[in-house]
C-alpha cells in the first residue's frame, strides 16, 4: 500500500498532540522511547549536557560528519543543551520536566542515583509526575545492550549450529525493546493520571527486559526444566520448519513452513511430496506435526536442497511467489537501500534531500493511522532550541549554560 | 532492587484498569502486544479458532506437553474459542470487539483481507473503534520475523567477521518490536479517542518495523550513502570499542568502553595504558575518539588479550567489578535459569510452582510501578473463558462454536 509521506498541506495532528515529554539519556533506549512518542504527535524535548551526550558522534557518520545514528534517533525533537554539572542547569532541567500543564510533567531518563534528579525532589513540584527510568542492571548497576545480551544466555543460542562460541546480535534489540516499553509506560501512566490524578514512578531495567522476554518466549523456562541450554540453530527455526537454502547463483533464500498449508505447499513447489511421504512411513513420523518436522529437519532439508541448488534466485522466486510458503531472499543492506531509494515516496522509509545530509533515507516510524503517515520532520542541531525552550518554559529566562 | 511479587493482598490495580482489548492473532507479535497491555492492567480476551491457532503447540513444551511459549505469551488473558469459519462465530467475534463500553472497542489482529473482519464493517457498530493491524509485508503479503529479517539486510551484517553467509537472530526481535509498537499504538489511539471521540485504524507492517528501525539507527542511510553493506562485526561493536575477550578457563567476557572514562578505566584495569599511549603516538591516532578506537581495534584488542587470557572468569570479574568498564560474562541459558531459580522471589523473573507446569520460571513483565510489580496471573486453558465471556459480552448467549 502506498501512502503519501508529504505534500499534504494539513496533515492530521498525531494522536498524542498536547503531550510534552522531557528526555535525558543517550544511545538507543531513551532516545528511541522519545522518538516513538514524538512520531505519534507528542512534543519531545531532548536535553543534553553542553557539547552533547556520549552518543553525539556515534557511527555511522553522514556526508558532513554528523552522526546518522544521532540524526535518526532525534529527528523532530527539540534539542536543549544545559550545563548539568551546575546547580542552575539542574534546576532548569527540573523546571522543564515539571512544565507543560496537564500534558507535561513527563521525564524519560537512563540516569539513576543522581540526587538532583531524584523522583521525590521533582515530585515535590509536580505531584502527578510521570517518571520513567530505564536502568542497566536490575540492581541499578550500569549495563548496555551488549553486556545484557552476553549475560542473558541468548548469545550462546545464536549463530552456526557447530559454533563453539557466543554470537552477538547485530541489532541492539534489548535497547529497542526497552525503549518501546518505556514509551508504552509513559502512555499507560498518562492514562492512569487522567483517570485518577496520580503520577507514576516506573522503573524498567534493561536486564529485566531481556530476562522477562526470554521467559515469556520459553527460552528460560525450557532451560530451567531440562537443565540444558538450547544450542544455536544456525539459520533454522527452533521447533518448526524453517531454513536458509543455498541457490545456484550463490545467494540464499529463507523458507518457513509453520502451518500444514505452508508445509504442503512447500512439498508441492519442490516436487518432494512423494519422497517425503515415503520417508514419513519409513521413519514412522507424522510430518503434519511441526515438532516432528523439526526433529527430522536434516533429512527433510537434504531432500529439498537439490531443488534450490538447481535454481537461481529469480527462478526460485518465480516458483515460490505463487505458493503458500513463507519466503524471502537474503538481501544485503546496500541492496535494500538501493531498492528503497529507487522506490521513492510512499513507504515507511523513503529518500529525501536534506540540508547537511544530502540525499538520505528517512523515516517517521512504521505506523500509518487512518491511511496517513506522519509528515517528515527535521533533525535538530545540538542545542538548537535551548533559548526558545527555556524562554517558553522556565521562569528565569536567562540561559543557564 | 528487590520487590514483592506476591503476598500483597490488595495489589494496586494496573494503570490500564478499565481498558478491554480483543486479540486475534498467533505467534509473537499480536500475543506480545496483548500481553504488554494485560501486564499493565487491561482486560485482554484472546480469541482462537476451535482447537487453537497454529501456535498452540509451539516449542518449547513443558512437563505436561503444553507449550511454554503459548503459556508465556498468554498468561493472564481470557481465552475464547470461536468457530471463525462460520458466520455465527465471526459475528460473535465482532460483537466481542465492539463491547466493553468506553474502554472497549479495541481490536489487535494480524489477519488482513478478511471481509468479515473489515475495518468499515466493525466501525459501523462502533464508530470509535481502535483497530490495530500488524501485517507481514508492507504490501499486505504474508511474512514472519525470519523472512523479514532475511529481507532486511541485517543477517548479512550479523555473525563472525570472516563469515561468508547470513546469520539469523535467535530472537524474533522484529516480532517483539512490532508487538510493543502495536501496544503503544493502542494507547496512543485510546488517548486520541478520549480527547476527540474519534477511533483509529492503525496499520503496522512487520517489514516496515524492520526497515524503519534500520533507518533510524543509521544502517540503511549508511548503506545508501556509501553504496556498500556494513560487514558482520563478530562480537565487536560497530564504531566504538567493545569485544568478547577469551579467558583462561575457556569462557568469554564482553567488555565495552563507550565513554572516555570507561576507556581510561579499561586501560588501567588491564595495565595497558603505557603501551596504548605509545601506539597512539606511533599511529598518530587519538584514542579519546571512539571512532579511532574502532579503526584501530585489532591492535588494541591484541594488546589487551594477554591480560584476559591469563585470568579465570572469577579473576577477571574481581578486577572489572571495581572499574568503570561495562562488562558481563557470557552465560548460557541453563546458567541464567539456575541463577534465577536460586535467587527466588524479588526480580522480574522468579520460580513458581504451577499446576500443569511444576516448578516454572515466570514473569509479569519488566516494569515496576511505584515499587510494585504486578501479581502473578495464571495461564488459561485454551477456550477456558468461552462461555463466561460470551455470556457477559454478547447478546446471544448461546455458544456459537
Amino acid at each position: 500500500m502506498t501512502l503519501p509521506n508529504h505534500g499534504s498541506a494539513n496533515p492530521p495532528a498525531g494522536p498524542l498532540a498536547g503531550l510534552q515529554v522531557v528526555e535525558l539519556g543517550s544511545f538507543v533506549a531513551i532516545p528511541s522511547a522519545g522518538l516513538a512518542l514524538r512520531q505519534a504527535g507528542a512534543r519531545v524535548i531532548r536535553v543534553d549536557p553542553v557539547g552533547g551526550a556520549p552518543d553525539v558522534r556515534r557511527w555511522p557518520l553522514g556526508r558532513d560528519g554528523r552522526s546518522l545514528y544521532w540524526a535518526g534517533l532525534n529527528r523532530g525533537k527539540e534539542s536543549v543543551e544545559l550545563d548539568l554539572a551546575s546547580a542552575a542547569g539542574q534546576a532548569a532541567l527540573r523546571e522543564l520536566v515539571c512544565a507543560g500543564g496537564a500534558g507535561g510533567g513527563i521525564l524519560l531518563t537512563n540516569l539513576a542515583a543522581k540526587a538532583w534528579l531524584a523522583d521525590d525532589l521533582l515530585r515535590r513540584d509536580r505531584p502527578d509526575l510521570i517518571y520513567v527510568q530505564v536502568t542497566g542492571r536490575a540492581d541499578g548497576g550500569p549495563a548496555v545492550d551488549y553486556t545484557v545480551n552476553a549475560g542473558s544466555g541468548l548469545a550462546y543460542a545464536t549463530g552456526p549450529e557447530d559454533g563453539m562460541g557466543p554470537v552477538n546480535q547485530a541489532l541492539p534489540a534489548w535497547d529497542l525493546l526497552a525503549g518501546c516499553h518505556a514509551a508504552f509506560a509513559v502512555l499507560a501512566a498518562a492514562r492512569h493520571r487522567a483517570a485518577t490524578g496520580a503520577g507514576t514512578f516506573c522503573r524498567l531495567p534493561l536486564e529485566d527486559v531481556a530476562l522477562s522476554t526470554l521467559t515469556t518466549l520459553g527460552y528460560l523456562p525450557e532451560a530451567q526444566l531440562t537443565g540444558t541450554s538450547r544450542p544455536p540453530q544456525g539459520n533454522q527455526l527452533y521447533g518448526t520448519f524453517g531454513a536458509a537454502m543455498p541457490l545456484a547463483d550463490g545467494s540464499q533464500v529463507m523458507i518457513v513452513a509453520l502451518t500444514g498449508r505452508q508445509w504442503r505447499s512447500l512439498l508441492e513447489v519442490t516436487g518432494t511430496a512423494a519422497v517425503v511421504a515415503a520417508l514419513e512411513t519409513a521413519l514412522e513420523a507424522d510430518f503434519s506435526d511441526e515438532g516432528q518436522r523439526y526433529r527430522h529437519r536434516k533429512v527433510l532439508l537434504a531432500v529439498m536442497q537439490p531443488w534450490f541448488a538447481a535454481r537461481s534466485a529469480e527462478e526460485a522466486a518465480g516458483a515460490l511467489r505463487g505458493s503458500h510458503v513463507l519466503w524471502s531472499p537474503f538481501r544485503r543492506l546496500a541492496e535494500v537501500a538501493a531498492d528503497l531509494t529507487a522506490a521513492g515516496d510512499g513507504g515507511a522509509v523513503w529518500p529525501a534531500e536534506e540540508t547537511g545530509f544530502g540525499l538520505n533515507l528517512v523515516t517517521e516510524g512504521p505506523a500509518s493511522r487512518d491511511s496517513h503517515r506522519p509528515p517528515l520532520t527535521s533533525v535538530p542541531r545540538l542545542g538548537e532550541h535551548t533559548e526558545s525552550v527555556l524562554a517558553e518554559l522556565t521562569a528565569d529566562r536567562t540561559r543557564p549554560t
